[in-house]
């Protein structure tokens, strides 16, 4: 993962392939990556002046009539470290042309109308990077593990997720599904601590405890989650998450490699530039 | 503007004051900071730490219930540098925490609606940085320069703007208007490197002319929005805009104190830690 390196190249391992089992992954791994934490941030500091300029193409292209746009949806048990992703890697790019937007439990409104009614209304416009911090996928997530619709219901939302994608892929979005894979024991330590710091206790839920104690369930759902909903326009990818800096690296490399395969240039004027010159020196 | 120096020190020669004439204003000083450039940014990166903290701090309190938030109203001629102030400052606190939003010319519904219509859609929730580029006030700017509204109509919006902005104040909104003063030069020399430069040119508006020749009459309607809006709960602040890094560092200092009077602190856990903790580890 040098500067050199393509990302696609550097990216490829954590794309997920139907057959893998999600026990395998070691979370506490750096794949492809020689350096520690200080190589690692420098790489990622790097890399950030490349992806906020592909983030400004993007704009641009979407304030110039165009419609192509990018979601990225972060998955992850608690402590996983979507948010680190959003603060440190999103982060490095114009906030004007991010939406950001967390996922937590429906209303009774948002039930009503059908677990994607919320989702499509957050979809980001053109010329936008949409971010979700958690998704529609806990439609097949916690809505499973805690047994909240029967099963044949939570099974039908597999097509069902797929079919939209399909569409909002259609409709110009790169869609970049990632899962943050964190290991029992790195969550422990978190959720402790959160517990330990009074700064960091508005983060702590107690209800994370009991999804830790299903965490073989969410293992299986998670499994099943990227075998059916891995697809061609929107497959997932599981980044190795105990190290946070690794995580933030490769999810910046993803987005990196998902931004240059948009292939933007800058929009030409729509205006004649040699006489807006005239006008301006002459006005 | 040293980093001892409280922001309220540095930043009071920029709030506005009736009776001051917005043509006294130099665009192109830089008072209360014997710096340049490079001493500038390193002040913003500096307090950027703060900044992040005291965001944080906001975000926490609103996802625990909290009612206060920030609306930053950002307004100035074309090239004043708006867009360089989200990106610049704004871009240092967590994206999670911040909704950008840049307001063009209405449609047909929000016209019909009335202008403040969209601009309530568009408040920030609780605990969230709210930045508006452009906003309600280009209902006494554009739409009195041009004549699209009769006299009496759009001198009745001073009123109507004042009591929305105490009504949003009221209900926990920290309001925080600046007006970016630059200069013509300046803005002829920002124009004509736009069309300069082949990736700058989806930022290039030829109506952005338009209103550079009707200069005289923003600066009357700006004058008079200034003396007409600027309240004890939303005041303004004229910010010289010439020099892109002294407008960030003010901007920045300006957002810092109005954070720090918010003086939040990390809220409080609303669960037992120690039976937490015994769960945690017993579990």
């Amino acid at each position: 993962m040098t500067t050199t390196d393509r990302s696609d190249d550097v990216t490829s391992p954590f794309r997920w392939r139907r057959g893998r089992l999600l026990d395998d992954v070691d979370a506490g791994a750096t794949p492809g990556f020689e350096g520690g934490k200080k190589a690692g941030y420098a790489v990622l500091a790097e890399h950030g002046a490349e992806l906020s300029e592909l983030q400004e193409r993007l704009f641009a292209h979407g304030r110039t009539g165009g419609t192509r746009r990018l979601l990225l949806v972060l998955q992850g048990m608690d402590t996983a470290g979507k948010g680190g992703v959003v603060r440190h890697v999103v982060g490095m790019v114009d906030p004007q042309g991010v939406r950001c937007r967390g996922f937590g439990r429906p209303t009774a409104e948002e039930r009503d109308r059908g677990f994607l009614w919320r989702i499509r209304r957050a979809l980001p416009g053109p010329g936008l990077i949409g971010v979700f911090d958690r998704s529609h996928y806990e439609q097949v997530l916690v809505v499973r593990v805690d047994g909240l619709e029967p099963e044949a219901q939570w099974r039908a939302h597999y097509d069902e997720i797929n079919d939209f994608e399909a569409e909002v892929a259609a409709a110009g979005t790169t869609i970049v599904k990632v899962m943050l894979a964190l290991s029992p024991g790195e969550q422990l330590e978190r959720l402790t601590s959160r517990l330990d710091r009074p700064d960091k206790h508005w983060k702590y839920d107690p209800a994370d405890l009991h999804a830790r104690r299903q965490w073989e369930d969410y293992q299986a759902a998670y499994q099943e989650m990227l075998d059916r909903t891995s697809t061609d326009v929107a497959p997932w990818w599981v980044v190795p998450a105990d190290r946070k800096w690794f995580a933030r690296l490769v999810v910046g490399e993803i987005l990196l490699g998902a931004l240059r395969e948009m292939d933007l240039g800058w929009p030409p004027a729509d205006f004649d530039v040699a006489e807006q010159r005239r006008l301006l020196t002459g006005g």
